[in-house]
């Protein structure tokens, strides 16, 4: 039998591909006549010839299609037929698919789970630290909603299938979702926080932390208020993220769009251009400045000596004397953008300076930040390799001059910056709030930290278990419930074996196995007096306890 | 200007219509060739020869789409040319439409998030206290997982548009994800538990919290133990979740999938009818017996007689003592599955009483629960109905019986059972892990304590601020960042106003208002003597304090 079954379930699967072939085939040629007929009416006539054209072609495939209809009826009515064979019950057999997780996202084990849990943890407490309250929002937005905010990245989203009803896509960041949140409701201030998922359709480097489904931490301040106070709030933030995970020595970039902008303005690229240059210029943490040069001049049509200018900037980075410089910069003076850009970025400096960041900042005219919707300060948090690891193969080669030399790092673990339009392009009168934020990459520091645990040997405790409830012999489940019962009651995280009469060998090695501190050993002896044994797991020490007075010994054991 | 501009943009519409439809008659043609040739060569001759049919109209559709490409080309340069025209800044105006979140979906505000992150706390406190661990997957699944398990709910998955790659679902659940999880890395034992968001295409009742994306928390403990001990665990884990909850009294019904089985084979249901009959049993909550009865005879083909025969067995429901009489009852008695599940029962109604829940359980033959995989007990918690609050209409028309009568509840809020084959549907050599678990339905929970704290009138605290920096004069706000930066740097939660010059009444307003215990005043003649006045928000009263002194001080106060 179980040979026949085999068989006839081969014949099934081959005539099973034979009609999806032929079904998709017919599919395939379905859509063809739909496009034309209903919308081509109102286009020009060299079109309408050509709809001509198809519709003859479609007539012929018509037939052809009836065909076809008659073929795959009878290879259906075949594998009905050979799945009856089978008798009544319909359920799969075990699936032949690989078993994984869609490509570029992961699962998480209870040990991951610990260390993201505590990494979130920290963060949160930052977060609330600096006031700030959280929302949430759906994993999906309609369409329309992410529609025009992501310049290039826009081909990364995940749409959903058209099932009838609205057209919605995953969300790819937490901030579009936070700006229609307000336009929506109308909030004109707030300090939000939200801890989420977000899906980008990108080429996944798992081992550097880079996943299609990952975790978003970002923090925002909304409202109108006075320049760079918030701002520089931002930057505080993420230096107190960084230092409170603990994950290595770290440089905060700053940098100013209105600068960037005065400063592609001093150097005489066209305005339309600024944006182009600007996503160039984003790309100098990875690639060399030639590379980047070249792509200014021969994809974006820059003038070789225009680059040359922006090339004397971008590789300029420091601190407060640097804007003096700047400010005093004969090309950059005659501009209003970047003077202003000059003038934020002074007192954002010495905002940061009280904050007692100094050591922590670099102004870097190389940041310039990848998206689109940022309108003044911009910054990011970079950590530096550590001094054992080697800088990667592509930084050794290229690193010729100081500024690429600084981004021989690990890679950015936190980013952000002000976009005070965004808002405004949900509101249906354009009403503007102005915002800032930041945005913390935890899969990147997740990374750093699973490697580091990895390498350690530490075993986190995936489980909170503060006593077991074990059997010295057989025929004690019952007791072990009643005394469950009375832990659990009394809120102490109590666990036991799930066997009637499992061996005492076996529940004790469990026990230290998973860390667990306290042990309660019955026995029909202590249980006959009303008292149990109760064991320090690892000093392996054993005294008798009321069995009325448990929960409080636990608790007193626990306080230890 | 602007008509010129909205003209030139509906013309920009007309033209990318009319590319976008050319390339889509293009692409749908692409397709054609590559499914035939690849993969027909090893079918039946009859489609050999269709296949050669359809290479010779390839050929002419292949020169139709050469001319359609030159036409692509022509409009595509025109669209360029009117964009041009536009200038280089394409960002849109404001959009048209209507802003939401996606039908069934919700934003959660501050306070929403508040009263959530307090539940799904009290959750995973209990979760903990039975040795839970967690665990995460991935928000979608390969649409191959999903597929087969959920009966005729599988209309409600979401898709994925498939842009290339894998196949993507949107998880329905967490336990199949779960049992995917297990079968991926041969777990053959865990207790897990799994808080996140699930997604399902059902009608939307946002009032009586079904939403469309919306919350499941879960435990479940996998392995092959000794009868009831895990499942008796799962019913007293609803108990603790419920109690701690806060959210009425409840009941928590109780049914074994062997025992409904075992009653329909006596009843003379025919085996192939098993689970439709379930099924229509499971509307038993929602409908009245006439229903019920009128779905099994006239759509599922059942006998009148044997209708009726079970319409005695659902309507009874009881403790043990309901057990022992079914247990000699003579129907019964002959179907070894019905005694199986009736044995089942007798144990798990022991344990249930070691665990203190003999008033909150009833073990209730009307419940069936939706989903197939079930194959053990099965369980339900239900909020019974506030004793002011009246029963639906729709209830009080129907409820002419006892066991009816039972169900005049709110509404379920927890559920679950024991599904045994689940895990072993993906191993590749069909190995099971047995499985038990619950899920609760925490959205009802959250609309339940939001419809208690909009009628209370209590303000929840949607921040955890501890102290607010305020300026009692004009030029302060260097002085206020230095102050901040030595909370910050404290761990003390604190906030300023992001203005330079804030009146002090509104600031202190600020305080009331966001009930912020403590605030600081700063003010240039107590600077001088290097102190601050340190008020308490309540009583209004202050007092001085040095500044160096300061975070001991504030934590004093925040410990009283």
């Amino acid at each position: 039998m179980s040979d026949t079954r085999e068989q006839i379930l081969e014949q099934i699967k081959v005539q099973g591909d034979l009609v999806r072939q032929l079904k998709a085939t017919k599919e395939s040629k379905e859509k063809l006549p739909l496009a034309p007929s209903s919308e081509g009416r109102a286009i020009s006539t060299s079109v309408g010839q050509q709809l001509k054209a198809q519709q003859q072609q479609q007539l012929q495939e018509q037939q052809q299609q009836q065909q076809q209809m008659h073929k795959i009826d009878e290879e259906v009515s075949r594998l009905l037929a050979l799945k009856a064979k089978l008798g009544g019950d319909a359920t799969p057999a075990n699936q032949k698919f690989t078993l994984k997780t869609p490509k570029g996202t992961r699962d998480y084990a209870p040990q991951q789970m610990t260390l993201r849990q505590g990494v979130l943890d920290k963060i949160v407490q930052v977060f609330k630290r600096h006031g700030g309250e959280a929302i949430d929002t759906p994993v999906f937005e309609l369409k329309e909603v992410l529609t025009g905010k992501y310049g290039e990245d826009s081909k990364l989203i995940y749409d959903l299938k058209d099932q009838g009803g609205e057209i919605l896509s995953m969300r790819y960041d937490l901030t579009v979702p936070l700006a229609r949140y307000l336009a929506m409701n109308k909030i004109s201030s707030i300090k939000r926080y939200h801890i989420a998922k977000v899906y980008r359709r990108d080429n996944p480097a798992m081992t550097r932390g880079r996943y299609r489904e990952f975790y978003q931490c970002d923090f925002d301040i909304a409202g109108t208020y006075d320049p760079m106070l918030a701002d520089a709030e931002c930057v505080k933030i993420v230096a107190e993220v960084l230092d409170t995970l603990d994950i290595g020595d770290y440089v905060i970039k700053l940098n100013h769009r209105q600068l960037l902008d005065g400063m592609f303005e001093a150097c005489g690229v066209p305005a339309n251009n600024f944006r182009a240059i600007c996503s160039a210029v984003d790309k100098l943490d990875k690639s060399p400045w030639a590379d980047v040069r070249k792509e200014m001049v021969d994809e974006k049509g820059l003038d070789g000596a225009t680059a040359d200018k922006i090339g004397e900037y971008v590789r300029l980075s420091g601190g407060a004397e640097l804007v003096e410089q700047l400010l005093a910069d004969e090309k950059l003076k005659a501009v209003p953008n970047a003077v202003k850009g000059l003038e934020g970025m002074q007192l954002l400096l010495k905002y940061c300076s009280l904050f007692g960041l100094e050591e922590r900042i670099s102004f870097d005219l190389s940041l310039a930040r990848g998206l689109d919707y940022y309108t003044g300060v911009i910054y990011e948090g970079v950590l530096k390799a550590e001094p054992s690891a080697p800088a990667s193969p592509a930084k050794e080669l290229h690193n010729g001059d100081q500024a690429l030399e600084q981004s021989s790092t690990v890679g950015s673990v936190a980013g952000g910056g002000r976009y005070d339009n965004l808002v405004g392009m949900f509101d249906p009168r354009g009403k503007a709030v102005p915002c800032v934020g930041v945005s913390i990459g935890v899969e990147r520091i997740f990374s750093v930290l699973e490697a580091k645990f990895a390498a350690s040997k530490v075993k986190l405790r995936t489980n909170d278990v503060e006593v077991y409830v074990a059997s010295a012999h057989k025929g004690l489940h019952e007791q072990r419930l009643r005394v469950l019962n009375q832990l659990w009651n009394a809120g102490i995280k109590a666990e036991h074996s799930y066997k009637l009469n499992p061996k005492l060998l076996v529940q004790l090695q469990h026990c230290e196995e998973h860390q667990i501190p306290l042990a309660i050993i019955l026995g029909d002896a202590e249980l006959a007096q009303g008292i149990v044994k109760l064991r320090e797991v690892t000093t392996r020490q054993e005294s008798n306890v009321n069995l009325a007075d448990l929960p409080n010994e636990i608790r007193r054991r626990l306080q230890k």
